[in-house]
């Protein structure tokens, strides 16, 4: 894709405006009521999972910024006295990266100097971000959820790196599960990326690395006719190296910046397509709720799927 | 409560063994399929509340450990080459403590050497929990929320530091609301703590300090015979001075030691309370899911009310 | 002191383009290697002495940002093999404040826009400073200090909150101890800040509480004259309230951002005056080393005097 | 080396009880006043140089913990009303490791389960030590410092990894210098490993990698002999693979268990030997000072070179 027909993708997906000048919810205002309820009445099983990969303080090939975590206090000195004891720790995250299960904010990123809805970059200042914040979200996403296992689709393991799942195949994948995407939707994206990693342990998988697999940029289209509202990824949905000339991070610039989508980045799903096979099927609720943090341009977070 | 009635309390309310030796769910369990499918009918309205307090990064005579939040990126320098720009941001926390909403692991205390279900101390270490650490509770808590809302029941705004809820006053509530605790419920137990310090601002509720309302010890004993499956307080649920005569923090020992019961800490139920007001009805699936931190003595978090 | 006084001030005690656009030195450019033969040259009693306070771990009216200290490993699991073990430790500051000793660059202080050397305040951003910051000082102050005990000369344990300490009082203190600053001197200006905190306990110090002691405003066109190199207080040197109208931080303004002086802040001297008073003498080497952190406003550090 | 030679070697230059059961300033005991005195008479020149590395907040294959380094507030907005602006950072660092210099303090390591003077391990809890942090090093190391640059000596760039320096080769380089190591001294010790990372890039120089240079352990006797109070090496020391057989990082066991030596790590030398090779002279005064960090394990520093 030529940067231009990027630029014109851009703005065929572009929602400014669409809720008002002041919207800071983007497609969650896709999420009614009615889905809601909707959402919950798809719980029949009675089990839920995470999507969370565990945080991780290991440095590595996708994880530049580990984690730090300690121990603030624990249980040195036997207590004679009877008293209670506590055991305590400390977690220091900067949680943007591969290995780290998080939301974005919609201040996250901009694109010509623009964030979502046209706000200016210069918003986000050294102290943070004056609108457009994590908190946003705080009422979390809870919505139905819809698995596109395209591994399952395809009938491999796991995409390989630099490869770039289409509309086709997407909707391919809706047939195959007997499920459609609509209105209000998280779309629960599977490539394998977290099975590769499980399997063949961690690779460098940026754009001087290995690369990574993810949604064609294309696809975004079909993310917007269907009113998606929330994009969870395995990987983080791009597809590396890049497939639009001279601009990277295509996916993040459309789904957040254009179309104001919640940005969901580096999940893993094996505990929830073991359920979903189990199940036959590939649709449940879904309740993801950042934490509540001032000025965050994103968060870390643990979606949890119901069934 | 003397010293050794509240050790004879610690004996009837204890759940050691009761679901094997290696259990780390402690009430969870009581959580069935029947009940997380019972939670999701709950929802008719279509609405999510965060039950969360902002994270906390200003030092206070209640926040001595404030979190640090930075930003790590932010829009600096234009980018004419029409590449998308990031803005990242930083969070540090020890997040136990009265200012930060948070879920104790059941490692968290410990109570003349052991740890609920006898566990020895010992297996916290300087690098870390060996067993019952947060992410036991991976999957998140998923069931029938049930706000008994005292300061409502008593007709004032909040209670006041050092005043103690009986289990009377339970039932009182639950008759008022038309509610009754059961199996697998998550007791969202409001004294108006938060309000009080919106309205008042932030005061010393600790030992040496004025105080906070909370549950009395005593009460722990109908929430072990209705089997109460987590505990979601805003303060957190200890009445200080304590009332027992030598223990402090008798609420988490019994909770959490004795009972292995899910404690939360330090929420705020103002959003909570208006929607149930509005429903008339005190009752609604709460989905509470802590980060998937290896190691951890709690977490951060932010349980979400759905009607 | 008017507003329009101070800033006839710092006019007069500008040294922008002194030492040419591009300095990032200051007045340490006062320190010849002639003067650092000299300062060495005091040490005569082979004895060395810490300025600093210990890092403080615990939240207080004066320290609203406390550092966070963990142990990273510890012995837990004594090793049957033979082999080393080790126990590591991790320090997170934001150091700025005053109960962390440390130094500022040359970057920390703007005034109407404008750093030292009239650079533009912009050229620090979120991601940090383009110039001035604290790795201008990796080599480290070394020169000679003299010590000027106010305390001493008034015959009191400590100034109390909201003295100020004149020109005046500068020159009386030399003459008490027959000794006279110069150009490339460290002035270790001592007020008894830490030895009432010690006595005391910590009280709020900032502006909208009991204040603290410090120089008067106009002894910094003495400073000026004298070619002093660095300035090292207890307390961070500031009297607050203010002595002049509408300006905050009127020492700061002066020392950093017109004068380009390093600029040390909340420093201890309880060990350094038993010296002085044993050896009488007021004069000896100091060494004070900034950490080596690029894009540092400043750095925790432990300055040294030797005698 | 056997183990068993090493054990011998350890009993050798062991200095357990030496000063006193109740010691933590070890090898530091050999700086008398009048080295002291001795060390300052060699600043001839007036000349200060840092023997610090930047701190390095990128990972790597020797950086497996980088630092964490945050703008805390820069200047967003002019301020019209004249006041003094600030700009403030924030670092967190797990400092022990290969790209951060620093020193250790003597509760470090343990070998055997014991420390420095024969203290148990156990002396190290999860909240920190009881005795022998880095505090015990507050007042600073100021003496002589010899720097025995072994790549002059051999004509070579570095060392390169593996390769280990012996004692003969440290008496060679004293020879090539015209200096000798005495009581109190500093050994400033060259492998080039920093010169060789400027030009090479890091690598992974740990076990499990490449390795890097070092002493041998048997130069471990020297050391002892001529009672040398601190050891600064760029590199850690160690040479990788270990020359003792089955023993990792046998020079940190010997060295800070045995010897209670004050251990440096991490530093570069390459604004050091420039001077040197100026002032054709390798002995200048050393003054390093750790941070006054309570409970530390070690600290961050920048030890300076006085000419």
């Amino acid at each position: 894709m030529t940067t231009a027909e990027f630029d014109a993708l851009f703005e065929k997906v572009c929602n400014w405006g669409h809720w008002g000048p002041k919207d800071e919810l983007g497609t969650l205002n896709y999420i009614t009521p009615k889905r809601i309820c909707e959402a919950a009445a798809l719980v029949r099983k009675g089990k839920s999972v995470s999507l969370a990969i565990p945080i991780n303080t290991v440095a590595g090939p996708d994880n530049p910024r580990p984690a730090f975590h300690y121990m603030a206090q624990a249980y040195d000195t036997p207590n004679p006295a009877g008293q209670p004891q506590f055991a305590m720790d400390y977690l220091a995250c900067e949680f943007h990266g591969d290995c780290h299960t998080h939301i974005d904010a919609l201040c996250h990123i901009a694109y010509k100097g623009k964030l979502y809805n046209g706000r200016p970059a210069s918003i986000v200042s050294a102290t943070g971000p004056s609108a457009m914040d994590i908190t946003a979200y705080a009422n979390g996403i809870v919505t139905r959820g819809v698995l596109l296992d395209i591994p399952r689709l395809r009938g491999v393991k796991w995409l390989e790196p630099g490869e770039a799942d289409t509309d086709e195949e997407l909707e391919a994948a809706e047939t195959a599960e007997g499920v459609r995407l609509r209105d209000g939707d998280a779309l629960v994206f599977r490539t394998g990326h977290h099975r590769r990693r499980l399997e063949r342990g961690p690779w460098n998988n940026g754009y001087d690395g290995e690369g990574k697999a993810g949604l064609h940029s294309s696809a975004m289209a079909m993310l917007h006719e269907r009113k998606v509202a929330a994009f969870l990824p395995d990987g983080d949905g791009e597809t590396v190296p890049s497939n639009v000339d001279g601009v990277a991070y295509p996916i993040h610039a459309l789904q957040i910046c254009a179309m104001g989508m919640a940005a969901c980045d580096s999940l893993q799903f094996e505990d929830l397509v073991a359920v979903c096979e189990e199940e036959k099927r590939w649709e449940f609720m879904v309740v993801a709720a950042p934490l509540r943090m001032p000025g965050g341009t994103g968060s870390l977070f643990n979606p949890i799927a119901i069934f």
